[in-house]
């Protein structure tokens, strides 16, 4: 329990929930969704990423050469609706990171419930996504982002 | 228990060790120690703050333009030695960061002892100060800080 609740305030600081968008032809709606949890750390702290990796027991570790950081993720809509969430609804957030927090789970539950490939739904996740804390530059604005689900 | 480990990670993420130095001419050792614990965040992140500080029942936070960041410090020798240390060696530290604190221990406890005073001691605490991770820009070099001392 200790351990857990580190790991919170540790992602409280140094994690992000993100969520970002792809234009894919092929697809129905023609857009991609991607959710995803992540903590960078240098060099000296990679084994916190190692622990927290072996705690949850999913996710990926990856050295990211751009700015020479170790980024721990977690993609995969089944880890993050299994995993990921419901460790952070047991031990919740504190900043307003819980805000950002309470967006992707919304988002993960409709993904989750095959509401992404609705055009209705689509357009609601992208309002959740697009009011959530950027971790990047984004790739699409929302106006973009609706000609893919309406074209 | 749980509040106590969320602190721990949150500051092993997003708080500071730190030890800094100020020339003093009336001082015997023309040096005055300043070691400090600290955690910024902004604005919306505040709420946080205040329940560290309440939860330690010590220390303050201040607003700082510079950054347009809101810090929660604590400077009071006594309170670092009696609550803020023993918090991190009861609830660890896991990152690069446990090396500071094991260096801010050892140095607020060479203070206590009123070692400082000594310059034996006080040139030990200043190779300890400089091979902390830096969380600013350094005011003296240890050439400079070790003249402080002999003069």
């Amino acid at each position: 329990m200790e351990y857990a609740a580190y790991i919170t305030g540790f992602a409280d600081g140094e994690g992000s929930f993100s969520v970002s968008f792809n234009s894919r032809s092929k697809l129905r709606v023609g857009i991609e969704i991607r959710p995803s949890f992540a903590i960078a750390q240098n060099r000296a702290s990679l084994s916190v990423l190692e622990e927290i990796r072996d705690y949850f027991g999913c996710g990926n570790i990856r050295y990211s050469a751009g700015d020479n950081t170790y980024k721990y993720e977690v993609r995969s809509i089944n880890d993050l609706t299994k995993i990921i969430i419901p460790h952070f609804v047991r031990f919740p957030l504190r900043t307003a990171k819980s805000k950002d927090f309470e967006n992707f789970k919304a988002i993960c539950e409709m993904i989750m419930q095959n509401r992404h490939r609705d055009p209705v739904y689509l357009g609601q996740i992208i309002d959740l996504a697009l009011s959530m804390n950027p971790s990047g530059k984004r790739k699409y604005s929302k106006t973009q982002l609706l000609q893919f689900v309406t074209r």
